[in-house]
């Protein structure tokens, strides 16, 4: 009889898991074009366009703590992160499902709040709410919602598709939303062990708004269409810069170098990462939650992205061979590691 | 200073609190076409065909206990509910994203044994696939699953469109889930209560299965299809067939009268009824589960409905003020109400 080790889920870790579960499921519809390994799937519409549809939870203790975090904002920002997940693809989100379990100790109050969020969100992004399903939860509130945008066949953006000497470019700046959370973080510590003691949020705000309401980055695909530039490859920031790197790297069987005086750092993010005794590079790296867009371009595209002070480059791709690394302005050269959230 | 007092969850039930939350969103996509409040929403493709799309959501200690539904169960019933509502639009189901919630006492080979399931409903019911998320949670398992359709535009059924005289039909048999349900319940107590019995399913196959691994009824659709019939409205029976008829009378603003000899009632179902102590006709109204179809065709459609064993005629569509009725073999109407499943 097999004594099989029971695995651990924390052993794999998120990817490594959804690699083993999915890995027997073959595409079978002539329409499914592309299925798991992405930021969203596609669907083949007719000869111009694709569906794209993601889906993406969050669940109270892992994702978010009600602490700090108001259910309005909560609603915003599980339909912002899902719209990224269709920027990504250099796509247009169009409609959302919105599927709750939710333990009886909210009141109808807290779940009109969280509505109130997800509506101000559909307005803003201009997608429809189509559908959802509600339920009970024995504990906790989870919320998972799926987006299904559209995209031009021949814009969609995939992880993969890098190629060497392609620029790398990040929008917006990176590891604010990390910092924003160790700061309601401490304020919540400093609130548990004094009640009467109100939160010091002052002159945080931007930290803390990139971690309660992210904005997905519509802007930036719109103005990519503007300028008919079509990345060669784009995934968004939702892990951690480094992260997110390896995947590209994964998908397009390349390599890449960064350089660290050119990452993106909002100067709030600096000096809040050395009060914190962090390194800002290191928050910009592993930070996570930025929900900025990473994406790589050709060099012909250089000129039309330089332009845009949204945008910043902050490397060039490489040879699979090259292996991966940051280099600091001395020139000296790191290994890349990513290490992004592990849930489990 | 107003005193607000909180309301409860179970005061308004699910399908309230779904309308209180969704009221002020308004469609603004063209090819938005339905959104909430059918069983599944339509966007507009092209001249021909829309897009369906529906989400269910199964938690843990509420719509499944782990000590009776193997995980493999549980993932091909998690399809097969989505399906089902594709299938109560009278389309076609092709993709799914799935989205897992898992505390870390899962194992991944109990993981792998609840994809084996996915895949398993994936190969039978054609459908993709196509992605999805995996995370954490701090207690129990969770799974939401998006269910990706196709119709031809003229072939959508809808909750609204029964016109009175029209005949009300339903698939299969009613009741048999429930009563699964209560067998798988005796049983745990049973055990609960000595560990060394062994459970006695021997004899409930039938019930059991169409509780631990319902089947949706894309054959019907298929049927229908062949035959050239066109319901004027359907749904799926998950909830119950009086709450799901209530919805139909909802939404087309009419009433019904069903006839309790008609309803389809296996013979395992209607004896283990009794067993428990259980009016079988309570079962097959309330039961919830079923996974069959009910729905409504023109009178003229009655000898395609009656050739196929398959379905039942239990009863017609009245004017919206004639009240809703369930009439007895002595012809005594008694007033309809749905009990359904309430969750919170």
């Amino acid at each position: 009889m097999e004594n099989k080790k029971l695995r651990d889920l924390a052993e794999v870790g998120e990817f490594g898991l959804i690699d083993i579960l999915t890995q027997d499921f073959q595409l079978k519809n002539n329409n499914s074009i592309l299925g798991v390994g992405d930021d969203a799937a596609e669907i083949r519409l007719n000869e111009t366009e694709s569906l794209l549809v993601s889906t993406d939870c969050l669940v109270e203790g892992i994702h978010f703590n009600l602490m700090y975090m108001p259910l309005k904002f909560l609603g915003y920002k599980a339909v912002s992160v899902n719209v990224s997940d269709i920027c990504a693809m250099n796509g247009r989100a169009e409609q959302i499902t919105v599927s709750l379990a939710v333990s009886s100790r909210f009141p109808i109050e807290a779940l009109e709040e969280l509505y109130e969020g997800i509506h101000m969100a559909c307005e803003h992004f201009k997608v429809d709410l189509v559908g959802g399903d509600t339920t009970s939860s024995l504990s906790g509130l989870m919320i998972t919602i799926t987006v299904v945008g559209r995209a031009d066949k021949n814009k969609i953006t995939y992880r993969a598709g890098a190629k060497e000497n392609d620029l790398i470019v990040v929008s917006g700046d990176l590891g604010a939303s990390y910092l924003g959370l160790q700061v309601l973080e401490r304020e919540k510590e400093v609130f548990k062990a004094n009640p009467e003691i109100q939160p010091q949020l002052d002159g945080f705000d931007y930290l803390v708004g990139k971690q309660l309401k992210p904005e997905a980055r519509v802007d930036i695909v719109s103005y990519l269409e503007k300028l008919g530039v079509i990345p060669t490859s784009m995934i968004d920031i939702s892990d951690g810069l480094a992260s997110e790197l390896m995947h590209i790297c994964k998908a397009s069987d390349c390599s890449v170098s960064i350089y660290s005086e050119k990452l993106p750092l909002d100067d709030l993010t600096s000096t809040t990462a050395l009060d914190f005794n962090l390194d800002p590079i290191t928050c910009a790296l592993n930070g996570g939650e930025d929900y900025e867009l990473l994406f790589t371009v050709n060099q012909s595209d250089f000129d039309k992205v330089v332009s845009n002070p949204n945008l910043t480059i902050i490397g060039h791709v490489t040879s699979k061979d090259s292996g991966n690394f940051i280099i600091d302005k001395n020139g000296s050269a790191v290994s890349l590691k990513a290490q992004g959230w592990r849930h489990f």
